[in-house]
């Protein structure tokens, strides 16, 4: 076995070249979980491919040894997607060195990338040449396109532009036998069989490895307003929804549910209070709206809807941010609660959604659920409304010890995941399934339909080789 | 053989009630064929189930029996998707009566409804409930939403909504075995495993048979404004796409070219001139915008762009619909224009797509590999310039018979598609494959491609019974 390894070592070296296989523990360290699962089985090296058809030798090489395949984006998923767990001998592929703009086509509204690109470099990219890419997550864009692609990564815009496989025309990607796919269509209409790409995207890295993509641009924004609402009532701040839908139509980009408790649990971890207005009300909402049409002032029209909302009475506060700094600052309460949250030792975060009607009965029903568990426990339900992909994120009880808390996560976990299924929703809107919601997976879905997912896993990797373990 | 057939008839009969099974030749007539290829292999009967256990029941006793099952929605393709050619004993699995809404929900912006429901009485549904369906075709509205998704349909208003399949939220199809998956989860975001109803979406009822859908809806608008725009060259008729993009952005919902030429054509054909402005130009867009912003004059801002691009010359004459019935009449010049062609005698009908730069490369190519073929040809490229998709038909050149140009359509064909294939483009944007373009599919994709999705394919029907020959 051992000589087989080193033969299998030395192959792979010569594939990827100078810097191009790390096997030394220190520099494997940063390469063993994502930003949920930080290690699980020992693996030889990390494989640093530069270029497609090195991603194809190093697959069919490990498909000729047997070696299990773990790929790797930027490491900041949150479900153990990336962490290898199979205890047969394994490597990390990392797609870090593929980060080429291959393309910029402002007039058809294509860029090809490599898998590598950071989604914050990827949109840069667009910016530059005058054009927006449809993904954004809070996440601080890290993450690779090869990652948001095999994740099939949401975020706070979703509500407006979909998810990540829908910023996607084409992509490239190499099987675990070494077959190239080039799917690379810089096409939004294309009905020429089936469309492969869809079975990569959003697998997690099981079926394939995405090298490449072709991303859809669009005209970017020439006008952009943003407010954050305070509201009296879950109730209230529910019924924004539709109404804002119903003035501000299409340009709705964020609508984001806050509740007063979990921004006091920001002010709390980062020492210093900064209020949007005075008093902090029990819910909050911030919503941005922006336009590429340059006639349509979206700020007037927002100031109307505000206005016209708190005379009603619906709304109890507001403020529209009057600068780019301040709308950093309504973005920094939305994101400081989730960063607070990931940071505390004692948390359950969740990423259920469920259909927006069932929001209110939703968080209803998973407070009474958890404080089942444990009574009097904090329940912070937060994010994307306008999609219905409430995190609902539950801290300890008031004396409550960490270690008590965290004995029974996983209980909390399924209460809430069970709530969301309960009511037709989904135990993984937008983190993926990994390793951490098998079972969450098993309980969501019906058995014939997970024993599908395997039959076409099988079809692709019919040894088990390329991200063993993940999703079922 | 026969005792088998007559066998599996009566059990057939029994599944699908009165008026379930129909055997009688003149009945089973109209469902020979698309509206393509009128008619294939014969049939034994067309099964028409009224619910989902029924298609599982049907489709299990097929598989038990192997008997050869061709699904249907409309029969308004121009593939012969629908079109039944396996020589095996077969039947037609018609699902026009299963045609209820299941359910709307008007907060959460989604519609459930069975196959059968045409897309007439979808856009209705939606209609009633102050909501938008982001699916349209010129094809009137007889397809049936399972043929719709089943193709992945495209359509006019592709360049703001996307293809049929970005419309879909969840899908309940039955595969060949009789096993049923139950995927209408009505969520935006939903990474629980592998996005299987994908697979199924644009497979053309080779996977599976979707029995029910449901739809993402929009706000409807309350704002549109049409026009239609004279230009003296092509290059001028396309730089005004960009143009517009900078100042409506996202709300163009078509951008459509129409040669001067195929209006004359459609004008010859109804025997009645009806010009929008006259003289007519040798080239003309019609661009419509809407928003479901109330605060957003899109007329003024459509008027605006209109007066600026004549000042610079871009423009050359336009007129803006002041009435309902005069945006009508627009659209009449569109679709009257294909109508035309599609009634001809002798046509070549082209579904290519090429990058939107590429589109003046792709028509001026086009019509030189055409006239090497049939000197002096009348080409008639016309389309959804806003995705690329430039149906490019060609009619007789004057004076030559229907019969000496029907001898050379196959190379007119493969010339106007290899044409779209060397500049990165599709044989089929939106019509699919079917049995005509199996061919050109071989041409345009590695066969590596083709291999994996016949492995795909041998995966879900093993037996190669559900809708056999199509694609592939």
């Amino acid at each position: 076995m051992r000589a087989v390894t080193s033969e299998f070592l030395i192959e792979l070296a010569a594939i990827t070249g100078a810097n191009g296989t790390l096997v030394d523990p220190a520099d494997r360290a940063g390469y063993a979980g994502d930003a949920s699962v930080h290690s699980g089985a020992d693996f030889l090296a990390v494989a640093r491919p530069r270029t497609t058809a090195e991603v194809s030798a190093v697959l069919a090489l490990a498909t000729r040894h047997g070696i299990v395949v773990t790929p790797r984006g930027g490491g900041s998923g949150l479900v153990g997607g990336a962490t290898p767990i199979d205890p047969r001998p394994g490597i990390v592929l990392s797609l870090d060195r593929m980060n080429a703009l291959r393309n910029l086509d402002p007039v058809g509204n294509t860029m090809t990338l490599e898998s590598g690109v950071t989604l914050h470099a990827a949109q840069q990219y667009a910016r530059d040449a005058g054009r927006l890419l449809g993904m954004e997550h809070g996440g601080g864009g890290s993450s690779q396109i090869g990652g948001n692609l095999s994740t099939n990564s949401g975020g706070n815009n979703v509500v407006r532009y979909g998810m990540a496989r829908e910023q996607v025309l084409g992509i490239e990607a190499v099987l675990m036998d070494g077959t190239v796919l080039d799917l690379l269509y810089p096409l939004r209409k294309n009905n020429s069989g089936y469309d492969l790409k869809q079975l990569l995207l959003g697998a997690e890295g099981t079926l394939g490895v995405i090298t490449a993509a072709t991303l859809r641009l669009r005209p970017a924004p020439v006008h952009r307003a943003t407010a954050f609402i305070g509201f009296e009532t879950l109730t209230d701040a529910l019924a924004m929804l539709p109404r804002a839908q119903g003035e501000l139509g299409e340009c709705i980009t964020a609508f984001e549910l806050i509740p007063g408790d979990g921004v006091e649990f920001h002010f709390a971890y980062v020492g210093a209070r900064r209020e949007p207005f005075s008093p902090l009300t029990p819910w909050a909402v911030l919503i941005e709206v922006d336009t590429a049409a340059r006639g349509f002032d979206v700020e007037s029209a927002l100031t109307d809807l505000l206005a016209a909302a708190m005379e009603e009475g619906l709304v109890v506060n507001g403020a529209i941010a009057a600068s780019d700094a301040q709308r950093r600052d309504f973005w920094k309460l939305r994101e400081g609660l989730a960063v607070a949250m990931v940071e505390s030792r004692a948390v359950l975060k969740s990423d259920t959604a469920v259909p927006i009607a069932a929001i209110a009965d939703f968080i209803a029903n998973a407070i009474a659920a958890c404080q089942a568990i444990v009574p009097n426990c904090r329940c912070v339900p937060f994010g994307h409304v306008g999609d219905g992909n409430i995190h609902f994120n539950v801290l300890p009880a008031p004396g409550q010890s960490d270690d008590d808390f965290n004995a029974v996560l996983h209980l909390l976990a399924a209460a809430v995941e069970d709530t969301a299924i309960a009511l037709g929703g989904t135990v993984s809107a937008e983190h993926g399934i990994g390793i951490i919601k098998r079972d969450a997976l098993r309980r969501m879905r019906p058995a014939v339909q997970i024993d599908l997912m395997r039959q076409l896993k099988g079809t692709l990797d019919p040894h088990n080789l390329l991200n063993p373990g993940k999703i079922f």
